[in-house]
Parts: C-alpha cells; structure tokens; sequence
C-alpha cells in the first residue's frame, strides 16, 4: 500500500535491504513451537471462515480504487471528504462482489478502514436496523426502500448535550398537535441540543430522534420519531433544523459527528415509530407490550465492543512485540551486541500480559455473541428469563473490558519508544479511536454499579434462601464459606500452577467482595442514612465487586476455552497465556487476595516467581503469537508493526511524505523569520 | 478571547445567561473553608511573586496581537505558521517589555503558548545554553551574537532512529580530516540518521550535532559540533544536508520535529564545541577534565519536568472538579433535582486524589529546584558528593510523576463524560502534549532502573556496614529492622490518621522492597547466571522498588512542607490532601503494605474507611483548591474548565466556528453522495 517516493525507493535499493526480510523476525518466526495458521483458524473459528476472510481482505488490498494517501497527512475537511468518498465506493463495491452477509461486510470494512472511520456508519448501525425493528408496516413500506437507496441518509440522535448515559434527563420534546395531525419538536433549552450523533453534522438527511412524547397533556416519555434535516434536493438543511459539526475531537477525525437544535420542528404524526407504543388521531396514547425489547440491542452492541476490546489489543501488541523483535538497544552483558529489547524482563512485563488479554478478551468477545444468538432465539419466542444477567453481565464486561485494553494500547505504545508516538506506528490513532468506548453505549462507571445493582440483589436473594443459577451461582455459598477470616490462616488449596484452582480463587475474591460491598451499604443503612445515600456511600466498594465479578468471568472463559482446543503445541502456548493472564491479576490485585484470605505472603512470592518464569517461557511464542491474529499490513497501517520487520527504512521514506516537506522552505520563513532577523 | 459568531451571543442574550456566573459554581466557592489567595501565594511562593506572574500574564492577555483562532481549528502547516509568527512576535515583545530574567519568560512564555509551542523552543532551551557551557572564548565570541541575534537559528540533534536514551549507542561520525583542518560528518547507516529533534525539520539554520569523533584512526566517544543546515541568506539546505519533518504525530502538531542525514558534510576545526575536550590541528585529541558535568544539566530539566506533571495534573483538575461542579446528572435520590456529578462518591474517587497529587508534584517540583540551584553551587566549587544521589533521585521522580500524571489527565479527561473527548475540552490536548515526557530525557523504565541501581548500590554498602547519608539512609536500618515478618505479626504502631507514622510506613516499604530486589539479584546469582542476567531477571523487582523509594519521597516531601505553613484553614485543608494522597497509595499498594506486613488486614478496612470519610471532608473545599492553582481562562482554553462555569453555551459557540460548518452543504455531497444516490 505504500507509495514509494523516488528518493527512498532508491535509497531501499542502494543499502539492497529493501525486499528482505528482516532477518530478526524471521528468526522469531523459526523458534515458535506452534502451528501459527492452526491458532488463526481457531481465532477465526475455523479453516474455511479463515479463508473466506482472506479473501474478502484481499479484494480491498487489490483494488487500485483504496489506495490512497495516508489519512495523518490530510486536513480534516479532507479527511472527511476521503471518508465519504470511501463510503459512496464501498457501497457499490459491495454490491459488485455480492457481499451481503453481515459478518463478511464487517470483514471488507475492516480492511477498508483500517483505524478509520466510514462517513455513513450510523446509517448501516442505528438508522436502518431501528427501521427495521421499530416501524409498522405502512413505515416499513415508506422508509426502508427510502434508506436502502440512500435517498433517505440517516443517523439517530440520542445523546444531548445536558443527558449521556442518564437517558431519562434527555430534554428534547415532541408535542402532538391533534389539529394539523403533527408532533412538534423543539429544543427547549442549551443542554437539551442534540450532540455528539456521528454522521449528523454534515451527511445526513434524516435522523431518528429520541425526544419526550407529550400529548394530551402529559408526558409519555422517551419515543423514536423520524426527522427530515435536509432537502432530499438540495441538502440544505430545512426551515427550524440547526445542525452542524460539534467540531474537532481526540479521534474520529473524518467523523462529522454533530449537533441538532430544532426549532419548532412539525413532522406528520405517523413520522413517529409506532411497532409498539402509538398515537392516535385524536392523541390518545398507546403503550408498548414490553420495556424489555430495547435490551437486546444494548446487549448486541456491548458484546461487540468487548470484541473490539480485544482486536484494539490485539493490533497494539501485534505492532510493539514485533517492533520489540527488531529494534535493538542498549546492552545487557557488556561488550555483545545490542540485545533486541524484547530481551528486557521489563519489556516482557509490559507486553506479554498485555498479549494474554488481547487472547483472554477474543474469546470472552466469542462468547458474549454465541450467548447473544442463543438468547435471542429464546428472546423471540417470549422468554426473556436470562436478559437480565446478560444484561448486567455485558454492562460491567464492557466497562471492565474497555478501560484495560485503553490502558494497553498506551503501555504498547510507550513501550515503542519515541517512535510509538509518531502517526506512523499506529499506536496514537489505534488509542484515540478506541478509548471513547469507555464513555459512549454507557459511561464505565455506571456500567460497573449497573453490574454491582444485579450482583447485589442476587446477593440478598442467596441471603434469603434463594437458591442462584448461571454465572452467580457462586453467591449460593454465601452464608457456609464467606466467612472472614484471618489472613493468617493459610489456604493450602490454591495451586498457582492449575489454573482451574486459579479460576476457583478468582471466584471467591469476588464472592468476598460482593459481600464486601453488601456490608458497607448495611453499615451506611446503620447510620440511618436512606437507601440511595448508603448506595452512593458504598460506591467504591461496588465497582470494586463488580470488577472482582468481571475479572473472574474473563479467567473462566478463558479457561474453559482451553477445553476446546485438540492440538497440542496450541493447547500448551495458550495454557500458558491464560496462566499468565490469572497470575498477572493475582499479583496487580494481591491486596485483595491477602486481605481475602485467598493467598498467603508466601504464595504470593511464588506467584511473583512463576510469573517471571512464564515470561521467559512465553518469549520464543511472543512474535508467533501475534502473527496468529493474521493482521496483514494493510490493516495494521503501522510502520513499526510490519510483517517484514523492515521499519526504519519505511519510518524514513513515510516521513518524506510529510506535508511540511513539499517545499524545502516553508512560507513561515519569508513570512516571519528573515522579517524578525531583520529586526534585531 | 472567545470570538463570538454573531449568531450564537444573539442566543446567549436571549437566554440572559451569559454574563452571569453559574450560580451553582458560586456556590461552591461560597463554601470554602479557606482564603483561596493566601494559597495561591503559597504556590507561587510569596504574595510579590502572585503579584509579578499576574502582571507578566495580563501583558500576554490584553495583547490584541495574541488574539487568534483556535489552533484546533488549523490544519498542521498552519498550525507550524502560527507558532513562526507567534514565537517571531514574543521575541519582539519580551524585549519591549524589557522581561529577561528566566523564570518571567518562562511565565510569559505559559500564557502564550496555553498547551502549544514555539517554534524556537529548543533555540533557546539547548542551542543557546549549550554554546553558552560548551564554547571556549573564540567560539563564544563568534557563535553567541549570532545565536542571540538569531542569525543562527539553531537546535540540539542528539537522537537517531535507531537510539534515544541508550546515548552510546549513537552512530553519525565526525571524523577529523588534518590534511583540510576539517571534521566530516556522516550518517553511516539508516539508523543514524538524526529524528525527533524539535525545530530540526523546517525552522533551524544550525544544529548542534552530537556524533562520534575520529581522530588518528580511534573514536573518543561522543562530541558536539555546530552544524550549519541552511543558508543563512536563503534558508535552502546546504549540500549534503538532507533535513525534513518527520510526519505528523500523537500531538505537537505545530511543531516541525525533523530528521537530518549527513552526507559527507564538511566543517572547520573549530565548529567542534571545545571548551573542555579538543581535538588539536594535528588531530590530537585532548579529552576533558570532568565527565560530571552534563549530569546538572539533566537533573535540571528533570525537575522542570516534575513541575510539569504538577502542572498538567493542575489544570487537568481544574477542568475536571469545575465541570463536575456545574454538570447535573442522573439521580442518587429519587424524585429530587439531578445532583452535581461532583457528588458521586466514585466521580470524588477519580479526582480527590490526583488534585491531592498535584500538589504533592507541584511541592516536589519546587523542592527539587531548591536542590538544584544549592548543589550547583556546590558543584562551581568543585563539590560533586551530592550529585550522584540527586541524578538518581532525579531520575526515579521523572519516571514515577510522568507515569502517574499522564495516567491521571486521562482519568480527568474521562471523568467529564464525553464532552472530554471533544477538543475544546483542552483535555486531549494536556494529554498529548504531557505524555511524551515519560519517554523523552530518559524513557521511563530505563529510569526507574537507573534510580534502582543507586538503591542497590547503597543497599550493599550499608549492608556492608557503610553509614549512609542523605535520602538513602534508611537503608542503615536494614539489618537490624527488615527482618521478614509474617503478616500476622500486627504492627501496632502505623496511626493511620498520622502523616508522619504514615511516612514512616512509607519508608519501611521502600527498604522492604530494596531488600526483596537485592535478594532477588542474589538469587539469580546462586543459579550461576552472571551480574548482568541476575539484574535483568529482577528488573521487575528493581523498578517495583524504585517505584516504592519514589513514592516515600513524595509523602515525605508533601509532609515536609506542610510544616512550612502557618494559615490554620489552609493547613488544615492541605493536611487533609496530604492523607487522603498518603491512603490512597496504601490502598492501591495494599499488597505491598500486607506483604511486607507493615499494616493488617483490619488497618486496610480502617484505610478505605478512612478514604471515603476525606473524600466526603474535601468535596467542599474541591473547587476552591483548584481555583488556588490560578490557570486564567486562556491559560486553560477549555470550555468545560471556564472560571465561570458557563460549559454549554460557549460549547455551541466554540463548535459552530468548526472549519466543516463554513459551508452548510459540504463539497463532498455534490462530488460522492449526490452521484451515489443517482446509480442505486
């Protein structure tokens, strides 16, 4: 994908380094003790859906129509117009090649964005599937061929700029006028602006706007209702709609996420989605049959992103471990060679546990979406019994899932040196287009207390004779085994070598912690505080349980993904991940294992050893590892996570590139400098 | 210096909101326990100080001249343009106002960058310093006019793509011709070529170029040399100097960090700086009397950098608890108004501590200038006993305070929700331009290990029974008190309400953890691996214990220095800042605390008690202790952070001058979307 500037190419040619392999990583590659393409068909899920997406990358890869210029060196006015104009391709390109099933159009944008961002996403994400969900048959008839042509270009605007995550504060109205037959929509104040919408700011036409339903008087809260923005001619936004971009961001630069201020808005009544609640001529409201039907997508678009929680990671380690493999510094025995600095126990330390949750979270991410699919089914034929653990669990997963992998990318990044924070290694753009999930689908923090919300009514359930089932069932044993106890009474049950002891341990932490949690709001309750204060009072100690609850779901999974796995060089490679990933959280979080009573001083010691041990155990895979998630450069668009392990050459020809270098004097020069040397 | 649209003041007086304080941000500071200006004068240190910053800062406020557009706004050739014009104007304009001592051009220089930077920085941070230390009386003459009229517009090129801290491991050659009396320089391999210097790429006409010198067939290590890059006259590259920008990066967007590949350049003798090593006509090399003193150097910029954590950390904080003071949200009791997210026991959880950590920096910072200025004193007489500690103590604190600032203004940043993501937040910003500082001057684990090794190294001289002296000693008690203990043996004696019995708990942390580091070494030793292997196989102990020796300090300084402090109601608020920041690492270390045996587990319960009631205690006195800091709004240039807490309307202001909503249709509807809509 990289344009060679002439210069450099000849420069590559002269130092005839340019088409080899850097010989570093191609030693890496020899010393693995696994089949790589046998780990990526399991990544996958299976040999042929490995090639099927192979091929899919490769059309993008081979099409001349995306290769383009490297988004870092645009403006973001340019920026957005690539995108748009990437989308407009993409589309007919799709069409073209016949791919329609979902899954493989998520594979071909993949490659096609690389870490960008695609002007129409929230047509395909939000507008059309809410159609789809939420209109009745005479609106499905009207608007769905309308989207599907993209003569109707949507987005769906949610998020105010006063209301986020709490979405019962959003302030937008929509009153029904029962003599034109018309809701009127109105921003009644600053905060209740429309804000932060992708795609609303400058592409789309129409949104799906969430606003107060209010007719006959009263209130009937939150509803979905179709408007028009822009003329379908001219895209001039209509008479009332003042939209526009909320302007620059971290990320999501190509993004014209915007803003939406109506005006006294009139649409036709049947603008509003009515599957389920309605208004009738005259005003009368109808209520929907169930609150619960909106769950689901949550639980979908969660699951998805702790799926995202782990590719982000897994491109980050891709690019450090393989950058750590060919760069060489400094020394540790005197007189030899620079040792590759993946040699440092240091640099192991960050990377490698890093490595196992990128794997930890792929699986956990595998998981959420078979539930998903399996509960739906159930969801469809009116059993909605499992939703809410579902529900609670993707909350707090999401949450715990996101704000490790952030932190990771940056340790990734910093653990590239200096070059980690040039645009040409990735890091930067791989962060800020990730860390946003930490506060979009639901703000962390209060997914972490929605999580603690059903631990602790499951808690007071067990408390209660109750008995649990699913993946709380551990509070059942409550009241027998969750007794304190001292630290000093050593359990000689945990061994830090089995990992289903390991599993065991990170269970009853949470359970202790749960408990925990439960007693701190007892106590607050003691002081005869009200029930939401002693809630507020205790929250530190439940987003602690509930990160404690995550924590140990991630190793379960994880360990009982082992289970499935027949070949023995991947068995063993990824047995030690996952014993790595258990004992890494054992030793960051050993204050609660002590103060617990789940792991004595000396075991803790060993854990410290074992680690270390792993470490040095996992070093021949690291490169292997990473190779495994089948990331081609394309897709990486990092110079120092390459394939070939060739980065300075390709740091310095990309540097070339640089806008600032089309003249070899700046303008500012003429402008300032000489004027100023003039002066003094 | 918000330049209003016309649209957007008509809606703000429309809404009679804008010249008013938000009355809940008011309220806030009517709640105080404290006089805000008599700490403000404590941080500056002294009331003339508070007073003289004010006035240099207004001077850079009231100038019509420095009234520009947001820099957000610009695309990077632009944003390099302003930062020209701009630093060409202060130049100019320090000389008008006749402002010469360095700490005022330092303050000047604050205001007028907000969170950006000058193009000349290292003009004046390193070229000019460096000439003024390393010149001999010939070459001073010559080279400072030239510097001072800026005639010579120079840079310091020290760091290649291949090698940055590691500092031997550079490779550009000098090698001395006798026959022309000339060095010639060259970059002998891709990795040599020069990265990363600021003001390399476009700005420079000079560099001072570090390289090894040859001469008489040997290499004596690395020399400085002036190297002329551009014509003087024309600022065209001057043959055989292929400079450029190196691309853009994670931020410093207006900065022109470049590369430099020498081909054979040729310059005279006495262009190598010769004040303490020469090289003679004949090629004989004279080397220099001392190699101690560039380490003053680096401990200087290394405390800058502490005070620059405190600083980014600061006004992180005042964004953050402003904006959590006038941002309603959600609901702890149900049927009243939306509370101030600032009451959230979790939202105080995030931001408590890390603004009682940026006082803590900002102390330390000011301590570790006092030491500064009194050692180099001492080293003008010829005293060199105490730099040896200070370098190494420098060292660790620059690791341990980047580390924990930069994770800290991420935490502030998401801590506001999504408005944080958004650039006019200013939090992207801190974040992008803070965090390079835990890679540049020393990456941070190479740091961590360089304060380790001065741990070790008293470690086995009092061992050895050396008395130490300084920061250190507490190593003289290893042998008589850090016996292991079991973690059932309670110690009595930690008052967890007692700053001073927590410093001391701190203390005997760090011994601990120097000593289990020092064992591990040992016992790597006993396995028959060599010096070197054992130290790299501890090196996740070795910094574990750095990280530990750093953290003492830090209590020990905030303690320190609230001894220093008379005013009751600023004492008593600081006192509590100094025990909440002392807790709080006890309960994220807690392992370490339990381990050690230092505290029980029934203490730990006392500590997260503890916690919360200081949370509980500060909330009052939060805005009000950020409010002490001092940022003026420009200084701030955030919308959430306003003094006046007015966030939503000036968010809408600020988001209508976005560049994409020049136009209300963009270009790309009629080139993509128009066209696309017409073939489906």
């Amino acid at each position: 994908m990289f344009l060679l500037s002439q210069a450099t190419s000849s420069f590559a040619r002269e130092n005839s380094i340019y088409f080899a392999m850097n010989p570093d990583i191609t030693r890496e590659r020899e010393n693995a003790t696994f089949n790589v393409e046998k780990l990526t068909h399991i990544l996958d899920g299976g040999i042929e859906k490995t090639k099927r997406r192979r091929e899919i990358e490769s059309l993008v890869i081979s099409d001349p129509d995306f290769q383009s210029e490297d988004l870092n060196f645009l403006s973001r006015s340019e920026r957005y117009d690539a995108a748009v104009k990437k989308s407009a391709q993409m589309i007919l390109k799709l069409r073209e090649h016949g791919i329609s099933d979902p899954e493989e159009i998520y594979c071909y944008k993949s490659v096609f964005r690389g870490h960008h961002h695609e002007a129409l996403g929230l047509h395909f994400v939000m507008f059309l599937p809410t159609l789809y969900t939420q209109c009745n048959k005479e609106q499905f008839k009207k608007w769905v061929p309308l989207a599907e042509s993209l003569k109707a270009l949507g987005t769906y605007a949610q998020t105010e700029m006063g209301h986020g995550t709490h979405l019962r504060g959003l302030e937008t109205t929509a009153t029904y006028d029962p003599a034109t037959q018309e809701f009127v929509l109105n921003s009644p104040t600053i905060t209740s602006i429309k804000w932060w919408p992708g795609g609303l700011g400058k592409t789309s036409n129409h949104a799906i706007v969430l606003a107060q339903l209010h007719t006959q008087g009263k209130c009937h809260g939150l509803h979905a209702f179709i408007v028009p923005l822009r003329s379908m001619n001219t895209h001039i936004p209509l008479p009332g709609v003042v939209v526009g971009d909320i302007g620059p961001k971290f990320g999501f630069d190509e993004v014209d996420n915007g803003y939406l201020k109506l005006e006294n808005v009139r649409i036709p009544r049947d603008y509003m989605l009515m599957k389920y609640a309605k208004v009738e001529a005259d005003g009368t409201y109808v209520k929907p049959p169930s609150a619960k039907l909106t769950y689901g997508t949550m639980v979908f678009i969660r699951s998805m992103i702790v799926r995202e929680a782990g590719r982000a990671l897994a491109k980050s380690c891709t690019i450090a471990i393989r950058y750590s493999s060919v760069r060489h510094q400094s020394e540790i025995r005197p007189g030899e060679p620079e040792p590759q600095i993946m040699d440092y126990q240091t640099q192991q330390y960050k990377l490698f546990p890093l490595l196992a949750t990128a794997y930890a979270y792929t699986f956990v991410g595998q998981y959420m979406n078979q539930v998903y699919h399996r509960i739906t089914g159930d969801i469809n034929q009116g059993d909605f019994s499992e939703l809410p653990e579902l529900h609670a669990l993707s909350a707090g997963l999401k949450a715990f899932t996101t704000w490790t992998a952030s932190e990771g990318i940056e340790v990734c990044r910093m653990a590239c040196g200096g070059h980690g924070y040039s645009r040409c290694s990735a890091l930067p753009d791989i962060y800020v287009n990730f860390v946003p999930t930490c506060t979009y689908e639901g703000e962390n923090t209060v997914m972490m207390l929605q999580t603690a919300r059903f631990l602790i009514k499951s808690y007071r359930q067990a408390s209660a004779g109750h008995q649990l089932s699913g993946i709380v069932s551990y509070l059942n044993e409550s009241e027998g085994r969750l007794q304190p106890q001292s630290v000093s009474t050593r359990p000689t049950v945990v061994n830090i070598n089995d990992l289903a002891s390991l599993v065991e341990t990170y269970k009853l932490r949470a359970a202790k912690l749960v408990e925990l949690a439960a007693k701190s709001i007892q106590l607050e309750l003691q002081k005869r505080v009200s029930q939401e204060d002693a809630w507020n009072n205790s929250a530190i100690d439940l987003v602690r349980a509930s990160d404690a609850h995550c924590h140990y779901v991630v190793v379960k999974l994880f360990a009982a993904k082992l289970g499935e796995i027949g070949d023995t060089g991947i068995h063993s490679v990824l047995s030690t991940l996952a014993l790595l990933y258990a004992l890494q959280g054992i030793q960051q979080h050993s204050g609660d294992f002590l103060q617990t009573g789940l792991l004595s001083v000396p075991q803790l010691s060993q854990v410290s050893q074992r680690l270390k041990e792993l470490l040095a155990q996992l070093r021949p895979n690291a490169v292997a590892l990473v190779d495994a998630f089948d990331y081609c450069d394309e897709m990486l668009n990092s110079v120092l996570g390459r394939y070939d392990g060739n980065v300075y050459e390709h740091m310095f020809e990309w540097a070339r590139r640089s806008p600032l270098n089309k003249t070899e004097v700046h303008e500012s020069y003429h402008k300032y400098l000489k004027p100023l040397q003039a002066k003094l």
